[in-house]
């Protein structure tokens, strides 16, 4: 254990101490003056009982400052919810921040999120309720409706009495949104350039016009990428006709790229990867569905080489082989779709030209396939003293790898198109679509030779 | 093509229209009225005869708020480098933010480097040339050495004022760090406490004490971890003694998490991702040495079945099941491995139970084997109306699952130990490594039963 965890350890001992001494002044002395994540971690590892005395210890508004930055699972969320007085957490929900209140009542059900809303004071119930319609994955549903907005016609010094006054609330105060009286953005101005600049000047001719903004049924990876891209600390939504609807600072930002990341992680090796258990049986259910669904797609390419069945009965020298050609082809198909899917994601849908990409991909292929192809004829020739043999498994090499390479762009290409997430065509399920395309070259191609074989 | 596109593009049109009349007055207006990184976008469009233009009408600090937000390959970059006067160019990288004018200089080589630092005025050069010292991937690497610092021992006024002298050559000013009078840190407060509080409070009294830093030997992804979890905007970067030495902020930490993300998704397809290039030599040529090294690792799991051809030739149902029983195992073991390398990631090496570890895998494969073997034993017998056949094959796939999943988490974990990155060891690898085992097991089960196959 290193320094770090040790600390961790030793505040989490000393914090159940005071706890269960029933030593509330200490214990809000010293848990109050942790950073709210370190605050979830003790939180997190306590036990029910001592977390029930948190709940009297500290007002709902101070555990909601901790609740803005644990990340927990849905199971372990409504647990302690439903752990508080129901008036508690609703006080707890009302006081964080929306967007993080919503991202813990969308892990609840229907009729939890409808009681928690009733009990809290109308002002944040409507703002969460606003929230709460967004489609998931969109600019809505991440956004925060707590921001400093202020109208251009006033000076510095007024525009930092407001800020003055919105700060407690406000999720950021870094940027200052400026509106018409319709609320429509006209510009942009940071705290830096207010703190720069001299009390008397006017906010309208220190503002960045034309600000840069997301509307808000952007998908949340194209948000992601335009704070990336600007080095935004956040970025204001707004609606078809440009009304300031909320902003989405760059911590929520960090979590959308993480997720995502972990997501195409997970699809390339058709498994969650979040997979946190230690328990066999629920890690091997969560793999399960993929290894049996593609166990029988696998039961295809048996069944296809059932067909040849005499062949390799006549040339058993054939057998060597299916799994050299079958494994390289499935190796070149999960390069070319792990470089298809990552293209999918990083160009714009308008700008990508696919014929050009799936072309580019199969010429990858054939040069590829070729090298691939003459190593082996070289290899197993000499090998087998046996160049017949070696062009043939040369050949299907070669052939092999090009159809691969197609399948390998050609599905997340087709799975764009169709709507669907190009990063969940795994893998596992390119190299097992590619045994059979890969089995089935093979023999073809050995039929043509096998007056060469037989007897070998 | 996108309105956005559009815009880019016509805004591209308009800038190149501008600098080949020759333009001066309006081209500035209206590229400075540019974001930078809607310049960068202009700039990465011009042609050579049209950027040397750029170096005549804008100033070199000018063009260096640009350069701080483009992020462009080696190769351009020294190349537009050498196209400005040597003298324009180093008073561009000393206007830049000392962290941005070190991840340009990385890129150059030793001799160029020293040129542009002999250059530049002293003070800045000092600062990058202590920068450039840190090791790749350490917190120094990606620091900057522009940050506020103040005693505590002063009222909220004298730091503001502070603050604004500063302003315009800090990275961030949104956190302020308080140092004693041997530049050890000892607290951090915030711009926004700095606004919410009395102007003649003292900054003791209102600042977090033992404030959160990391080392500046630290690994560049625990620095992002670190500021994922706490929701900063910016962490403060100590010596072994806690001497205040930079700050990293979190433009710079979705770079780290963005490459991070690239890398272990590249590492498991065996392939660079960020392959853009559409010729397909080039691209063959990045994929070709995976490929062909795992093509011999292949060869030795086609030299092994070569060892059974006796058994293959007496029984050619075996060669049925040769692809179905590598191709699962190599799904299986890949799920494993990407479970592994991201727990390996994501947990504390320090706090990771390695044995637990691989005999959680073992037994998830001893699952998920059990489930699949019964699954193809049933399958198998009923298809072939041979129970003996199913048995073999179920057993097979049973053990063959099992070692996949155990080569799956071992094999990073090892490469983890022996201080190579996990996430190195590719699907492919895994699935090449499993095919071997898979073959091995399989026909070592068969030749028990040879008796009732042949002829079949």
């Amino acid at each position: 254990m290193n320094e770090a965890q040790l600390e961790i350890e030793e505040r989490l001992e000393r914090m159940k101490e005071l706890l269960n001494a029933e030593n509330m002044p200490d214990f809000r002395d010293e848990f109050l003056a942790l950073h709210s994540y370190e605050q979830g971690q003790v939180y997190l590892g306590l036990t029910k009982e001592e977390r029930q005395k948190t709940y009297h210890y500290l007002s709902p508004n101070e555990l909601g400052d901790m609740f803005e930055v644990i990340e927990e699972d849905e199971e372990s969320v409504e647990e302690y919810l439903r752990e508080m007085n129901p008036n508690y957490a609703a006080d707890m929900l009302g006081a964080m921040y929306a967007d993080n209140a919503v991202d813990i009542l969308k892990q609840l059900n229907k009729h939890q999120v409808k009681v928690y809303l009733d009990l809290m004071p109308e002002e944040n119930a409507s703002e969460i309720k606003e929230l709460l319609h967004y489609e998931d994955e969109t600019a809505g549903s991440i956004m925060t409706t707590e921001f400093v907005s202020i109208v251009a016609n006033q000076t510095v010094r007024s525009a930092m009495a407001i800020l003055k006054s919105k700060a407690p609330e406000a999720e950021t105060i870094y940027y200052i949104y400026v509106v018409d009286s319709e609320e429509v953005l006209v510009g942009v101005i940071s705290l830096r350039d207010l703190i720069i600049n001299e009390d008397d000047q006017l906010i309208a001719d220190l503002m960045s016009e034309h600000p840069v903004a997301v509307k808000v049924t952007d998908d949340q990876n194209d948000v992601a990428k335009t704070i990336r891209d600007y080095d935004f600390l956040a970025v204001p939504v707004v609606d078809e006709v440009d009304h300031l609807l909320g902003i989405i600072t760059v911590d929520d930002i960090i979590d959308v790229i993480d997720d995502e990341a972990t997501s195409d992680y997970s699809g390339l090796a058709g498994v969650d990867v979040e997979e946190t258990t230690e328990n066999p049986f629920i890690a091997a259910s969560k793999r399960l569905p993929w290894l049996i669904t593609l166990l029988f797609l696998g039961m295809s390419t048996a069944s296809l080489i059932s067909r040849y069945e005499v062949m390799v009965s006549d040339a058993s020298i054939l057998a060597v082989f299916i799994s050299l050609i079958t494994g390289t082809a499935g190796n070149a198909g999960t390069q070319s779709l792990a470089v298809a899917v990552r293209k999918l994601a990083t160009q714009d849908d308008s700008n990508t030209n696919f014929g050009k990409m799936i072309f580019s991909e199969i010429m990858t292929g054939l040069v590829t396939g070729l090298v691939t192809g003459i190593t082996i004829f070289v290899v197993v020739g000499i090998w087998k003293h046996n160049f017949i043999l070696g062009f043939v498994i040369g050949m299907a090499m070669l052939c092999a790898i090009t159809v691969a390479n197609l399948a390998g762009s050609l599905i997340p290409i087709l799975m764009d198109r169709l709507g669907f997430d190009p990063a969940v065509a795994s893998g596992p399920f390119i190299t097992t679509l590619s045994d059979l395309t890969s089995v089935l070259i093979y023999f073809n191609i050995a039929a043509l030779f096998m007056s060469y074989f037989v007897g070998q």
